[in-house]
Parts: structure tokens; sequence; C-alpha cells
């Protein structure tokens, strides 16, 4: 079983999302916010990993994927971005999973079709990809966009353009 | 005891350093760098976080400091930083130790005795400071720095007014 677990890092708050791909689709299974309070850095990103830790051990995901940051506004929130980042991803690794990056324009590309996508489309588009009831909140629709970019390019890969006849049969995502 | 490990944190390069504080004295313990080879982010921040794993297993420290990074040039470079910071700071807190961090400025004041000190002068200090044969190659020796700034620090809380009495007592440096 692949089961993808999506990260959209950030010093603030951390979103995580976790697909299945079952039979060519996605199944959702998960996702949720990790709120960082007002803490010393180290306790911050601690929690940062312990959550990502604790996701990892209770869902078992196969592959983990991560949004890359866009360029950020400053040296000084590039710093604080990149150390969550970067709690983050050993926290997958020490997990013993595979981490992919992508860029935030490839994963819009991937669930709304354009790079330039807002995060409302996001927020719909991850609703109606994964037939979820209501939008998820925000960091947590761009985990799960992270883990359907992610199904959909290791897809891509291993089957070539046979990839495009299967999609959104049964209406759901399909690859 | 109390033994401190210091940490000069960088994408390419992470220097490491520990001393003990014995009977008010800084004795050096071990000192090295970690050099991350060109791979995937997710690997080198894995190399980091191990690697770190691997000193705080076998030399058993009991508080980690970390240098606090100057503002870099480009929000490129401070993400850069950030993850490979991050990654540190991690390994230091899942091994269960508390983490200080202190400002470049400030370890330089406590080592050469000015914040402006340039790297040869830090190399030199931590030299003679620790009773070394030879000075340290450069990320090894910022990295003793913090960790002695941090001992420096740790014992004014503790001790007050009543540190400067004592200090270069027998030649090494004492708090």
């Amino acid at each position: 079983m692949v089961r993808i677990l999506g990260i959209d890092p950030g010093s603030r708050k951390t979103g995580y999302g976790l697909i299945d791909l079952e039979g060519g689709s996605a199944r959702y299974v998960a996702s949720g916010v990790v709120r960082i309070p007002d803490a010393a850095l180290p306790e911050r990103l601690k929690l940062i990993f312990d959550a990502i830790s604790q996701i990892t051990e209770q869902y078992a995901p196969t592959e983990m994927a991560i949004e890359n940051v866009f360029m950020a506004k400053s040296a000084g929130s590039a710093l604080k971005l990149g150390q969550a980042r970067g709690a983050a991803i050993v926290a997958g690794t020490h997990a013993g999973l595979g981490v992919s990056e992508y860029e935030a324009r490839k994963v819009k590309q991937a669930v709304v079709g354009t790079g330039a996508a807002d995060k409302l489309q996001v927020q719909h588009m991850v609703r109606i990809l994964l037939n979820l009831p209501a939008a998820p909140q925000e960091d947590a629709a761009d985990a799960l966009a992270v883990a359907l970019c992610h199904m959909h390019t290791r897809e891509s890969l291993t089957r070539g353009a046979g990839k495009l006849e299967g999609r959104f049969r049964r209406g759901r995502l399909t690859i």
C-alpha cells in the first residue's frame, strides 16, 4: 500500500495531510494543522519534529512530500521558515521515509491545473478530488495538495503517458 | 558533570565541539566538522541530524549551545542555513538536551573580548583557553567558542558577580 504524508511547513502553523493510493485513486485518510505556540525556538522546532513523528507513528505513511518554499519576503522570514522546514524534513527521514520536494507552482498545477491558482482554489479542488464534505483548513489543504501532487508525479514516472487515460475516473483523481 | 556540545551550523559544513566544566574550568573533550556532500536536501539534512545524534550518543553531552545566524546575504541562503540549523537543533532536542542560542557577537565577546573579532582571533583564543596544541579548524573553533560562551553565561547566571574573581585562574578559562 502507498500512503503519502504531505507537509506544508511553516514556523507558526505546519499543515499535514495523508492520502492512500488505492487502485489508482486517491483516498483521504486524515489532515490537520500543527499550531506552534510562542516559545523559544528550540522548543518550537521540537514541537514540529515531535508532532510529525507522532503522525508517522499513528498513520504509518510510506512516503513523504513537502512543499518547496517560495522566496520569502526577507532573509529573516526565510531563516524562520527554513528552520521549521528543516525540522519537518528530518522528522520524515528519521521515520525512514523518502522525502520528495515540490515547488508550490507545481503543486497548484497538479491540483488546480494552473500554477497561479490561489489558496481558495486549492482548497476547493482538494475537497472535490478527495470527495470531502467540506474544504479542509488552508494549511491542511496545501498539505493534501502536495500529497496529491506527489501521487500524480510518482505515477507519471512509473506509467508514462498512459496516466492521462484514467484521470477523474469514478469522480476521483486517478492516474 | 556538565558537558557542553557547541554547534556552528551550516548547510555545507557544520562544526561541533565538546567541553567539560570541571571545577569551574573548561576542559577540551572533542571537536570536528561534519562535511555535507552534494545530495538532495532531505539526505543532507538527514546527515546533519544523524551526525549530531551520533555525537550525542558517543559523548553524552548534558547541554547544547548553538550560534545564532547573522543575517544572511539573501533570502535563498537564509533558507538553506535555516534548514541546516533546524535539523541540528532538533537533533539536540530529540536527544533530550536543552538548547541555548547565542548571537555571534556575544560568542566573540565572551571568547575574544570584542564582538567584532575575526575568525582567526576566535581560533587563536579557543586554542589558548582550552590549552590545545594547535588551533582547531575554523568551524570546529566556532563550535567550541559557542560552548565556551554558554559555559560562561550559565555560570554568570548562577553565580552572579563572583564570576570575575576566578577568571583565568590556573591559565585556563575559569568562571
